[in-house]
This record gives structure tokens, sequence and C-alpha cells, in this order.
């Protein structure tokens, strides 16, 4: 194992949604339907949003800022057991990495504003990257679930206070 | 917009494959189907890994170590064009964080060990996060691609020396 390796990531851009805390923000993208969200981007990095319009969907990557630490073992929303962290998706984690695909309903490049739907982060959260949604390379309908096999329902599921220290 | 915000990220483990230079290297996991890798999970967070053997895929996060700087436009690896640098999966970017979905085929626990499949990331890239792939939140196979739409004849694309600095 090599040794113990830093990285000092800088925001690109901050992620506006109409969730200020978590209680009651979408799990997911898929229960965000009719959230709509805005992102500006940061005048430095603007020049990168060409192109990008074409897209369907895009993937969003960012911080979850408004947890701190982190348990290797939770109950996630959509269960009543205990899981390992690394087997869900809850928002304390070793590194706060926020990962969602939300669809992109336009781009301004040059005021550096994007328009997205399906937004499920909280308000203010700080954009790290975006990547375009390539189906060939990210879409696998039928991967097999492991403990989520039997969990169903889920549509209108919101979150709780259990990650929040707020 | 909010002041400039920085975050401190730590590996998490260490992925091994077999591609040690990106000359040759896969551009993406569905290029790299015969391609195993191993990932070394530090021992302080083994435990969350419990009930991650279910999942058929996983996502890693991880960073790009042999790239270093940006150009917010690139010439893609699928493309003969300049895009935005937004708009493609190139590994020189503001904050280089690696996503990618590959498939899981075992676990050991205790060990800190995963073996997987269709490995696309460089020998020794530095983990920073799994997620399971959960086809709900994830696959949108029919989303409209941009400038990749009309490129056909991708699958045993590999990467060339555009984006390294060795």
């Amino acid at each position: 194992m090599s040794d113990v390796k830093e990285f000092h990531l800088r925001a690109i851009g901050t992620i506006h949604t109409p969730f200020t805390k978590q209680k009651g923000t979408p799990i997911q993208p898929p229960m965000a339907k009719d959230a709509q969200g805005t992102i500006e981007i940061l005048p430095e990095y603007c020049a990168g949003l060409k192109d990008l319009a074409g897209f369907e969907r895009i993937w969003l990557l960012y911080c979850f800022h408004l947890t701190s630490g982190f348990k290797l073992e939770v109950v996630p929303y959509l269960d009543q057991e205990k899981r390992g962290l690394f087997a869900t998706r809850a928002p304390t984690r070793p590194n706060p990495l926020g990962l969602s695909c939300v669809r992109l309903l336009s781009v301004d490049a040059a005021a550096g504003l994007l328009r997205i739907r399906d937004a499920d982060m909280l308000d203010g959260s700080p954009l790290l990257d975006i990547k375009p949604y390539i189906s060939r390379f990210d879409a696998f309908p039928d991967a097999r679930l492991g403990w989520l096999e039997n969990v169903v329902n889920v549509s209108n599921k919101k979150a709780d206070n259990r990650f929040s220290d707020k």
C-alpha cells in the first residue's frame, strides 16, 4: 500500500437548489423530478462549458458541505438495517463527495449559468466537476443490486436529519 | 457567488491495474472488458465494505494522479475537434477527479481487497470513494448525447499521450 496521499480541491462553482436543510431533500435525482436548480460557474472556468448544451444529462461532482465525520456502518434512507457505508450513498463519507446525474435544461456559457432539473443536493453545495452523461459508459440498467434489490416504493423518498450535524 | 472554497481529501485505498502509462489505457470501462484490477482499501476503512458484494457494479471516484494542469478546451480521444473541457471526460481537469463504473468480482472485507473488471484507470490511482451502482439513480440509456451523438466505432479506443505530462 502506498503512503497516505492528500489532495486539495477547489470549488469551480456553486449549486443552488430549493433545499436548505437535509430534512425533506430528495435523496436522489429520480425523486426530485420537479426540483429545478441553477449552477453558477466561476468566471475563470466558463470557457470549459462549450459544447455541454447538447447533452441531456450531466454528472455533478460536489461536496456534501453540511456533513462532518462519518461512520463505517449506517442505516441508509432506504432501509432499516445497518449497512456498510460504501454499499450506500449516504452523505457522511471519509471524502464527502456527492455524485448526481441531473437533467441539463440550459447553458449560458458567457454568464457561467446552468439550469438543471432533478436537483437533489443542498443549496450552496460547492461544485467540483461536471462531466457529460454518456450512456455507453454510464448506463447499466440491468446491473444487479445488493441489499437494495428488494427495496420498492422509493419514488417519493425524502431525507431526514440522520446524516446532518446542523 | 460564494468565496473560494478548498477541500482536503485523502485516499482511502489504491487501485491496481495492468496500465502503467496513459498510452494504451482503455479510455472507459466498456473498452476495458478483459482488464482486471484489484483495489487495496486502507485497514481503517475496511468495515465500510460490508454489504458491497451484492452489487454487480460500483462507482470508483479516484484521482487522475499522472496529470497536472488543465486547458478549458481539449481535443477528446473520440473526436478531432476542440471541445469544452466539461463536455468531455478528459483526465486533465481543474479538480482531477476520475469516475468509472466497474464490474465488481469479489470483496474480501477482512483483507480490504476488491477484485474488479472493466478497469480503465492507471495503476496506482488513489481511490477517494466507492459508491454502489444503483440503476434507478444512475442508468439513463436513452439520454441524448451532444457532440458524441455521431461518434461510432469506439469499442477498442485506447488512450494516447495527449493528456500526459510524463
